[in-house]
């Protein structure tokens, strides 16, 4: 009988631990990468990653959950490495991560990024993109210096990743632009997986690349990051149009006002359903107040929320599967597991 | 008797022979690795290449000199290596040259690029970037995956080359919006250094590096690299504002006539002579049809123009410092020179 790594009852504290872990060890690494910039580079980055104010002045520190950064350092430790030695490499996955927030940013007009300005509203397009490019050199120059034998290997699969989530992120620009009707649901779970499952399937790869992880033990990892990744988009999504009962302060529906096709909307758009042809009535319109009940039913009755929720727990099981053929023994995949609740549970 | 490479009677032919066997060599290899990228990025890749043309038919091919790749494989040579070993590294700093271009594009709203539309005139701001981005991954990805033992160096090189560059890019824009009275000459020698000798010197060095040259050569190669970049920079310069005699097409003046604030601008504006009082003066205004004349004049008045060419010849004789260090036989040099010529007599 195969074994299976089933998720267990990892309670929040748990992941907490484990981030607060690598926050610790990863901080000092990508605080001395952002030092050895020239000023102008170094001051856009230190804002964005929330250790300066705009104008210098020490900042709350609020640099993310280092989600990524603790998958490195987990996946490394559940196949036998020594966390230790990965540190490079999991600081160099979240500069990677931060210059595409940065471009991303720019190129959405997004205006807020963990409660803050975000870098373009704060110093202009030209800053933000500047400082996103040097941030995804300083990544690849970090792998490049590191000794470690993997180093290479993850600096290849680091790359390949980064062009994987500039072609998502063309994706995702190019169908918010599509009609309702020019979508489909391939498409939009392709994009999701190239944006979001790309990088965590490459963190977790990474990892056991540096504990010298066979070949296919090595892409069992990175199946698990993509399938826990989707996962983990679908669950966002739905938290974005029904809300978080375990979050307060996010407005539920925001997703649905702002004619974000996200992915219950365009399951819901594409089910062929009388509700389907509501909505994208609805869709084809700007938002009007006081008619977001009437959308949410609409993709609820065209069965946009069952679709992702029954996706999002197949996508589990699949994530399940392909960490427990990297990973048997499930005590050694604690720490991914714990991450995988959290962020599947949460958002990121 | 320290012996001396002076640059010697190279003539055009020579570097055209140079520049044309480096295209061939490297071609392959910058194709290869475009058409490794996913549709929606290989697309725009290929046209701002040159290869195709926006509705993907075939294109002229005019994808610039290559004169940095010609560099690599050069400066490999002139250091007894074999130049076959560093076509990859080749290709790579080729690949940084136009992520930069791509992104510099975008940020200075430049509309036009070896004669045709840039490509975020065809593809937007969004396409653009994410196509730097994708350019900026395969170089780094091509030296991780390239076996020979000087490739992590050179991946540290060129990224590090990457951060200077994009420092460069900052003080220029940020230079561009200053007034003629806050701009010292140092700083605008020092963005000219970040954004054209820093590449040019990584070439050169990456080159040495793959031969397996000595510390204090590489570092020689940079340096002359660095040098020989300022001074193609200047020329250039001095181009962009009397035009250059052994080139038509090329509309004197356009430098003034747009308010750039280019290297004998700048040496005019801090002269502290009455003419640097009248450049100002007309620099505070936007240009009007009938002045150009008077502005050149002024230009030239406040020594502008001599110490553009003062500072070119000197530039140019501290390159073939450098280089007589890293080459001492001026016939191993002989690419390398033939390569300076062209790019300081005719620009790149």
């Amino acid at each position: 009988m195969e074994r299976q790594a089933v998720p267990g009852p990892f309670d929040a504290q748990e992941a907490a631990v484990v981030l607060e872990r690598a926050r610790a060890c990863v901080d000092p690494e990508l605080r001395r990468a952002v030092d050895s910039l020239p000023g102008s580079m170094r001051r856009i980055a230190l804002y964005h990653f929330g250790w300066e104010q705009a104008d210098g002045t020490p900042g709350a520190g609020n640099a993310g959950k280092a989600v990524r950064p603790a998958l490195v350092l987990s996946a490394a430790r559940a196949l036998g490495g020594r966390h230790t030695e990965a540190v490079r490499a999991a600081a160099a996955v979240e500069l990677i991560h931060n210059f595409t927030l940065l471009h991303d940013d720019v190129m959405d007009r997004d205006t807020t990024r963990r409660h803050r300005p975000t870098a373009w509203t704060v110093f202009g397009d030209a800053d933000a993109i500047l400082a996103g490019d040097a941030l995804q050199a300083l990544a690849l120059r970090m792998l490049a210096e590191d000794p470690h034998p993997a180093s290479s290997a993850a600096a290849v699969r680091l790359a390949g990743c980064v062009v994987e989530l500039c072609a998502g992120q063309h994706t995702d620009t190019a169908m918010e632009k599509l009609g309702p009707g020019e979508i489909t649901l391939d498409e939009c779970l392709a994009t999701a997986e190239a944006k979001t499952g790309a990088l965590i399937g490459s963190a977790c790869a990474i990892g056991g690349l540096y504990a010298g992880a066979a070949d296919e033990d090595v892409e069992a990892l990175d199946a698990f990051g993509r399938e826990a990744g989707l996962a983990f988009r679908l669950i966002d999504d739905v938290i974005g149009i029904w809300g978080d009962p375990g979050r307060t302060g996010e407005p539920a529906g925001a997703d649905l006002a702002a004619r974000k096709k996200s992915l219950p909307v365009v399951a819901a758009l594409t089910s062929g359903t009388p509700a389907a042809d509501e909505l994208a009535e609805l869709y084809a319109a700007p938002f009007r107040e006081g008619e977001l009940e009437r959308t949410v039913l609409a993709v609820e009755r065209a069965g946009g929320r069952d679709w992702a929720q029954v996706q999002a727990a197949d996508r589990m099981s699949r994530a399940m599967h392909e960490l427990s053929r990297a990973v048997p023994d499930p005590e050694a995949a604690g720490g991914l597991l714990a991450l995988t609740e959290f962020v599947t549970r949460r958002g990121n």
